[in-house]
């Protein structure tokens, strides 16, 4: 228990001082704990080491997973699933641009610089340019208070449909490196499986989830009530992993079914089931960024192809773009839309990471090269998005 | 991610229904939960197998541990540190003699039953029946609401004193069967880092938390205290850990020194410190103990020595009720103080994967006989305490 003692002790005290600094600075908390991370982790660089396990330690990395897991379950649990329903149609646009585009000039770019690679190279680095890393988006609309404004909820939503669609994408590529295309029985069940979690998870868990949380109310009081949620956070979670979607996806979702549960009957007067989540999150969530920060590797920025990376950093960035000119309703700042979904995280990495395990023509398809360029685009997208977005709703506010 | 989040699914879920059924029959809900984890560790002996990673995965293991962390620092925080103080006396003797006598007892037992065998054999054997597992008694008093009664805090208070003379045991047989006798400074480096620790946390940490609570809350409000109580906890488990005690001796020491902040005037009214950190422990403590009854091993305990477990048990349970006698003051409970100190968990656990470590003349020092006897021993110590202290301390109350 020793390492992950200390490691909890440096880690949250420097997303707490890192996150207040970035506060007095008129920047989100967020902001701050990515860098307390980033500078945690240029320690070694400095001839400072001894801390470098912090960033590999697998209790870490899922205590850091359960907090991003809660983030998402609490902001499901303030949006209204009407709502969400409402602006669908928008969300399922917007996720759709929000995947062509990227990966069309994603793809574009690569083709450019370089030359004489399978074309599959290409279409690789563009698909990580797909999936919005909703995370980074759910933590600054969280904190401004804005997950019910219209671009929130429209953002929310097309993250989950954007994280089905990436999944779609990779199995077609995949496919394709195989040497075939991607059959349309495989294709269907990918897609299909993710599309049940989601259906079944809303449509079965709004029926029962009232149902069971009376039962347990009236059999067990608050500490049940609040178990029980957790567990069908962590239920759903599972269920969507299974289902081969982000667990955030599951938990989000969980979150959903729970806004409509009852509360106001079933918990004392004056008590919120968020503020009872809120201690979990505050002691993990930062947890969350402040490692992020923590896994970026400079050294393996450095010696990376700096144009190829500033394409794909150009591309990620003006191909979300396009997703604010695909919102159907009026009186949605479109901008702000297009800022939330740039964030890109563990999906691209995820992606970069299979693309340098398959082998084409007995060569990885993605070398270290092009690893080092997704992984300057994950980190300008995401350090950019927090300041940007916050100033785009705080200044409409 | 899936494995974690299946298994705290099941764990939760499971300490939830066992601490309900537990309290359905007027039993501590910490019962029910240790008897949920021994069903589901018994599972497999049924056929229905596959949940068997539960028992060993190192995340849920440290998410446990932060758990029973956690417990330990409440309990320290609804202490009086000046009432700690006051049953000091009576604390010490009941440590020392709740040591001496279960040794003693332990080893008369071992010696009679182990004939031929080399005196260290029963020495050891009795020294896995030093420390009290405070975390059970910990857990019936907080539940029970009963820790700041004089037999609360004379308990905590001896199974901090207990957990250093542990040590001193262990550094003492190790010496032994190293064929040497610990010389001093061994012993005195020993102790001297426990006393040390001790000492220095309570000193200095109720002498700076005040000042650094105060700056945290004109700065950065209700979430930085948190944040900061929550890092003097892991901060304090994990100094303990490094001079050589239990994590959870530091975390109750934090919670004594935290006691010390004025939160009535740093948080907003109505606010109280131990609320925040309610929702944590709810979500964590049970994980250590249906853990605790997961991790017990039926098949080892069906092949074991059944007269040498039963003279372990009795030695344990005795030995611990003179304990009683060695109270100091006047108008407590002494059956109480015994019953609370009966628990025997990790440590003794500890002591025994040690005497197996341990060669003597190319022997194993313990063998899997001893360490079924010792785990009976921990299984029925464990099991006996939470229905019998809760008995004697509601009867009295």
């Amino acid at each position: 228990m020793e390492p992950v003692l200390l490691a909890l002790v440096v880690l949250l005290a420097s997303a707490q001082v890192g996150g207040s600094i970035g506060e007095r600075f008129g920047q989100p908390a967020v902001l701050g704990e990515l860098l307390a991370g980033i500078a945690l982790g240029a320690l070694p660089l400095l001839g400072y080491g001894g801390f470098e396990y912090a960033a590999r330690n697998e209790v870490l990395a899922a205590i850091a997973e359960l907090g991003v897991i809660l983030l998402l379950f609490e902001v499901g649990l303030s949006t209204r699933l009407a709502d969400l329903l409402r602006v669908g149609p928008s969300a399922l646009a917007v996720a759709v641009v929000g995947v062509a585009v990227p990966m069309v000039l994603g793809s574009a770019a690569g083709h450019l610089l370089l030359p004489g690679r399978s074309p599959l190279v290409p279409l690789f680095l563009g698909a990580t340019l797909c999936a919005t890393s909703v995370g980074i988006t759910a933590r600054v609309l969280k904190d401004l208070g804005q997950v019910r404004s219209a671009e929130g909820q429209i953002i929310l939503g097309a993250a989950v449909i954007d994280d089905v669609l990436g999944l779609l994408v990779l199995a077609v590529l995949v496919g394709l490196v195989g040497g075939r295309e991607a059959p349309l029985p495989t294709l269907a069940k990918v897609g299909g499986k993710a599309v049940a979690f989601l259906a079944l998870a809303l449509v079965v868990g709004r029926w029962a989830a009232p149902r069971l949380f009376r039962l347990a109310s009236r059999m067990h009081g608050k500490g049940a009530l609040f178990t029980l949620a957790l567990v069908s956070c962590f239920g759903l979670a599972w269920l969507a992993a299974v289902a081969g979607l982000a667990p955030i996806v599951g938990a989000f979702a969980a979150g959903l079914v729970l806004e409509g549960v009852p509360w106001d009957e079933l918990l004392p007067e004056g008590d919120r089931i968020e503020d009872l989540f809120l201690p979990l999150s505050t002691a993990t969530v930062p947890l969350f960024f402040v490692r992020m920060g923590l896994q970026v590797d400079l050294r393996a920025l450095a010696g990376g192809p700096v144009l190829l990376a500033i394409a794909l950093i150009a591309a990620a960035f003006l191909g979300k773009q396009a997703c604010g000119a695909a919102v159907l309703q009026r009186g949605v700042d479109r901008l702000a839309v297009g800022l939330g979904m740039v964030p890109r995280g563990e999906v691209g990495l995820i992606f970069a990471g299979i693309g340098m395990g398959l082998k084409l023509r007995g060569e990885p398809l993605l070398g270290s090269g092009e690893l080092a360029a997704v992984v300057a685009m994950v980190l300008a997208t995401t350090m950019v998005t927090p300041p940007l977005l916050r100033w785009r709703l705080t200044r409409r506010g």
